[in-house]
């Protein structure tokens, strides 16, 4: 029994290496060639080596392709505010999970600024992303709670720490030559403590 | 001339007077009574005694019924910004719009409460508030930096601010018999500072 379930999955292996990455190269590739709009899921499969189907089975529709590592997004998020020493203020758990992620995204940058190049290009995508973010502030949100914060406290920490993460990335985003993601977290972190409290300056107009 | 023009205005106001509100009354009674989904713009003209070629005449679609007051929400928010102190921090800036909206939103308390309970039951409509709050976050960003306040404070003062507005009004809806709006904000823009600069309390698990 244990044998023939074994060999099965050797077979699918072989037939069809890889087909969720091959078809998310292939979405990349022609959502940056020809905006995300103007492709369709065949032209994906075909890219790919792969039918309509398989496709199919791994995406619900070409926008998901995009969107594909949202819970390993949230994931991380969730494990790295656990994960803090349990003596951590909220802010320097949240604050962990910021740079956990950007070690992260650190690791294959080329792949986070094309993906988010397609998404910048398009309100619906953007909309998309603006939804799982706040999803993730609102599991971060729970992780606290169940370290003991209370509200309204949890509820804004996990909201001040995704703005955070959200402008940081922008800025980083829009700086290919600047410096690395998690020191424009850590800068914005500390601006953040300066506004909250009053202190960031006006500049002048 | 002019007075071919008054008499038409005339006609006009005595034809379907204040048509906008009473389709806006009727959507609310048939969104609270049956659910969202469950109601069609051809109920909603019939209850209001109009046509639905009226409806289309004020309104894209009966979501749009619950989202009309979005423009005069972000220029409330916009114009309270602007207006504040050229001495104030940009904090102060945004507490002050927080408090004019409050204001707004106690004069009539129960319908913004109805509002609030037809978004919340629907998860498209709850995206759509999101979606709203996130740009007028973006109008008090970009209203900051006319201002003269610097990048990332700006957003980072935008985005902090609205979350506290977004957090304040769900724990007033949260309880009826609570404190006002106002009270609440100051708690949370009190707790903000708090949590910003870690002196949020663990209060145990």
């Amino acid at each position: 029994m244990s044998v023939t379930v074994i060999t099965y999955a050797v077979i699918m292996v072989r037939w069809e290496p890889d087909a969720r990455g091959r078809l998310g190269k292939a979405a990349f590739e022609l959502f940056l060639e020809r905006g995300f709009e103007q492709v369709t899921v065949a032209e994906i499969a075909e890219r790919a080596g792969l039918t309509e189907r398989t496709f199919f089975r791994y995406f619900a529709d070409k926008r998901e392709v995009l969107f594909a590592g949202s819970e390993a997004f949230q994931a991380l998020f969730v494990s790295s505010v656990e994960n803090a020493p349990e003596s951590a203020a909220p802010i320097d758990a949240v604050a962990a999970a910021l740079y956990v992620q950007a070690t992260q995204f650190m690791e294959h940058p080329a792949a986070v600024r094309r993906r988010q190049a397609i998404i910048a290009a398009h309100p619906e995508l953007r909309e998309r992303e603006l939804i799982k973010l706040a999803t993730v502030a609102a599991a971060v949100a729970d992780t606290l709670r169940r370290r003991g914060v209370g509200e309204p406290a949890a509820s804004l920490t996990a909201e001040a720490g995704m703005a955070v993460f959200r402008i940081a990335f922008e800025r980083w985003i829009a700086d290919p030559d600047g410096p690395d993601l998690d020191q424009v977290i850590r800068e914005s972190l500390d601006e953040l403590k300066a506004v909250a409290t009053g202190r960031a300056a006006v500049t002048g107009k």
